[in-house]
C-alpha cells in the first residue's frame, strides 16, 4: 500500500455570475486543483481568485484544458483538427499560467476536461495534439490522465511525465474507460461506497466495472468531483477512509 | 532627428475562417507586431501561425489586449470592473505568451486595443487595471500607448516602461486623442500624405490636429493599421519616406 | 387601491450546466416571467424547458433582451451603436418567440435586462434603438420599464404600449432610478420589509428613496428578483402581503 | 429537362468587422439565399442588412442553421444531444424570422450548414432533432438537403416538404455524400467545368463521383458557394450555361 496518494478535483468551474461547487471547501481537502481555463468554464477573475485561494491553501494548481464549448461545458465531442486543438490547448495553458503567476503560484500539470479527456483515451490525432501542446509549452509539465490511453502513449513518446488517475465516483466500463454521463449509473453518489471503492483502487490497484468484473487501475492520483451534490462530503469520506487505512493525501511528486 | 523609429501594426486579427489584412506582407515592413489575443480577434491557431511568421521575419511580438467583445471587434467601450479587467488582461497576455513561446518567440510588450486603448487615455480605474495586469504578469514588459494618458501615468507609478506612439493614419483631436472611428475623417487614406505626416511626427515631434492646430506628439513608435484598404502600401510609403529622410526602422529598445 | 397587479421576475437565467434561481418555485408565484434570450444568459434548451413550465403554470412569457455579454451577465454598459443594438434586440425577441411557440405559448412583452435596462432610462439613442426593435418585430408588443424613462418616451412615440414597473427589492435614488448593484445597500433582503414596501408602492404609488425622501412610482407591474438568496420567500411574502390588503396578482392587461 | 431550377447560396456569413464573400453580387444571381443565423456566422446587424438586400433583390431567404461553433465556422461535428440541438435550431430559425420580418421578408425554408448538414445525412438522432425543430417552428417550412439523407427521412415522417439539392462545386463520393473539405479536391474551381456539371445534374439527374462512377442526383435546387474565390463568376457561369440550355432560374415552389 502506498503511503500517500494525490487527490484532485475540478475547480474554478463557474462563469460570470454562475457558481459551481464549493471551491473553498474543496481546497481544504484536495491536494491538486484542476482549474478550468476559460474554454468550458472559468472566467479570468474567478480563476484569479481561485488560484489565490489554492495558493493560500497550499494546493497545487493544474490546467484543465477543454474543447472550446462554453454552451456544452466541454462535455461534447468536437471534431476539431489537430492543428486547432494544439493551439487551443497552448492558449489555455498559457492563460492559466499567467493567472497563476499573478496569484503567486504556478501551473504544475495539465489535465484534459470532459469530452476531450474521454476522446483522447482512444482518438490518436487529438491525443497527439494535446500532448504536443503540453510539450510545446513546457516539456517538464506532467499530464494527468488514464493509464493505457492514447493520450499517455503520445505523451510518453514526447517524454512527458504521465500521472495515472482513477475516478472516485464514476462507473467504469470493462475496458477501463468511464461510462458516459449520459448513461444511467455513470456517477456514484454514496460517500461510504465511494470511499471504500477508492481504498480498493489505491491499495489493490483494481476497481469493479459496471458488468461486475474486477479490472486493474493504475493510480497516482484520485479524482473526486467538485460539482456533484455532496462533493465536499464525498471528498472528506475518501480522505478519512484512506487515512484510516494509513494512506495520507499528498500531491504527486 | 532620431536615427531609427519603431513601426508597429495590429496583426493576427482574423478569426476562424475570417481574414483581416495581409499579415504576411505587413511582416515584411513593420518592426513590431501587435498580435490580437483572442478577445476581440485572433483564434489560437491563427495566432500560432502569425507568431511563427513574425519570428521568421524577425519582427517583435506584442500582446494586443482588448475588452472581451468579439462581436464588436473590441471597438465598444465596456464598463467592466477593474477587478475583471485586470484578470481579463492577465489571461490574454498569458495566452499569447504560451503561443509565442511555442512559436519560438516571446511577448515583448503590451498594447491595448481599440475602445480599451481609447478609454484608458482618461479612465483612471480601467487604466490602473490594465497597468496592474501587465505588472502582475511581468514588471519588465513595456507598454505601448499615448503619451500623457492615464494609462501611462498608472504604468509609470508601477515602474513599467512606457513607449509613446503616434498613429500614422488617424486624425487627432486638439487634446492629442484620436478622433473616433465613428466620425467622418477619422482615418486617413492617402499614402503620400500619411508618410509625410509621419515624418513630421518623428522628426519634429508634432502633428496637425483636425482643427488645424499643430500639437506635440511624443513618438518612439509609429502605428500603421494592418487592416485598412491599402495598409501594405501605406506601410511601404511610410518606411520609404522615413528612409529618404535618414530614419531607419528598428524595434524600440 | 387597484384590485390586481402584475408580478414579474427574471427566469431562464442559467446557462449550460449553470443554474440560477429556482424557476419552478418562482413560476408558482409570479404572473409574468421575463425570460433571458441567450445574450446574457439562457441557452435554448433551458429556455424551451422554462417556456414549457411557464405555459403549464399559466404564467405569461416576456423577452428579457440584453447586451451581448455572457461574461458580464449583461450587467455592464456597452457602447453599442443604435444600428447594432436594434438588430441584436430583434434577434433576441425572435429567438424567444420561436422557442415560446414551440412550447405552446407566446412572447407577450419585452423587458430590457440589467445594464441595458438602466442605460435606456437616460441614453436617448440606445432607448430609441430598443424601442425601434420591438416595434419592428411587433408593434402590439408592450414594453416593461421605468416610468419617465427615455425608453418609455421612445416607445410611446412609436405607439408601443408601456407598462411601468417598480422593483420590490431594489433601492431607489431620489430621481427614481435604481441604485447600482455595485453600491452597498442596492438590494434589499428582508421579506417583510420588501412586502410592505411593495404594498406602499402599489396602493400609494410611492416609495422611499435612499436619501429618505418619498418619491412617486407608477406601478402596473412589480418586479421581484428570481436569483437573490431568498427570492422565492420574498415573492411569497409580497404576494401574501398584497393579498391581505385585497390586491390580487394578475398579469397586466 | 425542367424549365426552371432554384439556385441557392450561403450569404450573411460575415461576423463583426469580418466579411465573407460578395453578398451583393451573389444576390443578383441566386434565387434563394441561405442566411447564417448567428451560430456559425452572421451577426444580427449584418443579417438585417442582408435580409433587406435580399428583399430588394427579390431573392428568397432561408435559415441556414448550424452547430453553435463560431470558432469553427460550423464545420466541426459536435456531439450535441438531440434535446439541445432541437432547441438550438428553433432558436436560430426564430431569430432570423424576426430579422427577416423587420426587413420586410420572411424565412421561407431551412437549410442546415456545414458539419451539421453532413452529419444529418446519416446521424439518425441529430437528423430527427433538426426536423423536429423545423416542425416545431412551422410545419409548412420546407427543408433543403440531400436526397436519401436521414434528415429527409425524418422530415418526411413529420410531413415537412423536402427540397433536394445538388452542389455545383463540390466533389461527390460514390454514395452521394460530399467529399470532406479537409480532403484534397473537395472543392471544384473551374467555372466552365462547374457549369457543365450543373447542367448534367439538372438535365440528366446525375453527376460524376470522385471514383469516376456516374451516380444519380435529385435536384430541385443547385447550391453554389458564396465564399469561394471566384464565387460570383461561378454563379454567373452556372446561370448562363443553364440559360443556354433553356433552363431558367426560379425559386423552388
Amino acid at each position: 500500500m502506498p503511503p500517500t496518494v494525490d487527490l484532485n478535483a475540478d475547480l474554478g468551474e463557474g462563469f460570470a455570475v454562475w457558481q459551481l461547487g464549493d471551491d473553498d471547501a474543496m481546497l481544504q481537502v484536495v491536494t491538486s486543483a484542476n482549474l478550468a481555463c476559460g474554454f468550458h468554464a472559468g472566467d479570468p477573475a474567478l480563476l484569479l481568485r481561485t488560484c489565490r485561494a489554492a495558493a493560500a491553501a497550499g494546493v497545487r494548481v493544474g490546467a484543465q484544458v477543454s474543447y472550446r464549448d462554453l454552451a456544452g461545458f466541454g462535455r461534447r465531442f468536437i471534431d476539431v483538427t489537430a492543428e486547432d486543438l494544439t493551439a487551443d490547448v497552448i492558449y489555455q495553458i498559457g492563460a492559466l499560467q499567467a493567472i497563476a503567476h499573478a496569484a503567486g503560484t504556478t501551473v504544475s500539470y495539465v489535465k484534459p476536461h470532459g469530452a476531450l479527456y474521454n476522446t483522447i483515451v482512444h482518438h490518436t490525432d487529438q491525443a497527439a495534439a494535446v500532448a504536443a501542446a503540453v510539450h510545446a509549452v513546457d516539456p517538464t509539465l506532467p499530464v494527468l490522465g488514464l493509464s493505457g490511453s492514447e493520450f499517455f502513449a503520445a505523451s510518453t513518446r514526447l517524454g512527458l511525465r504521465t500521472v495515472p488517475e482513477a475516478f472516485a465516483d464514476r462507473a467504469y466500463q470493462p475496458d477501463g474507460t468511464l461510462v458516459s454521463r449520459r448513461e444511467p449509473g455513470a456517477v456514484l453518489h454514496d460517500p461510504a461506497e465511494i470511499a471504500e471503492r477508492v481504498l480498493t483502487m489505491v491499495s489493490a490497484g483494481e476497481v469493479r466495472a459496471v458488468d461486475g468484473a474486477t479490472i486493474p487501475v493504475t493510480v497516482e492520483s484520485v479524482c473526486v468531483h467538485g460539482d456533484s451534490p455532496g462533493a465536499v462530503q464525498i471528498a472528506h469520506a475518501v480522505r478519512d477512509r484512506l487515512a484510516t487505512a494509513g494512506v495520507g493525501l499528498r500531491a504527486f511528486s
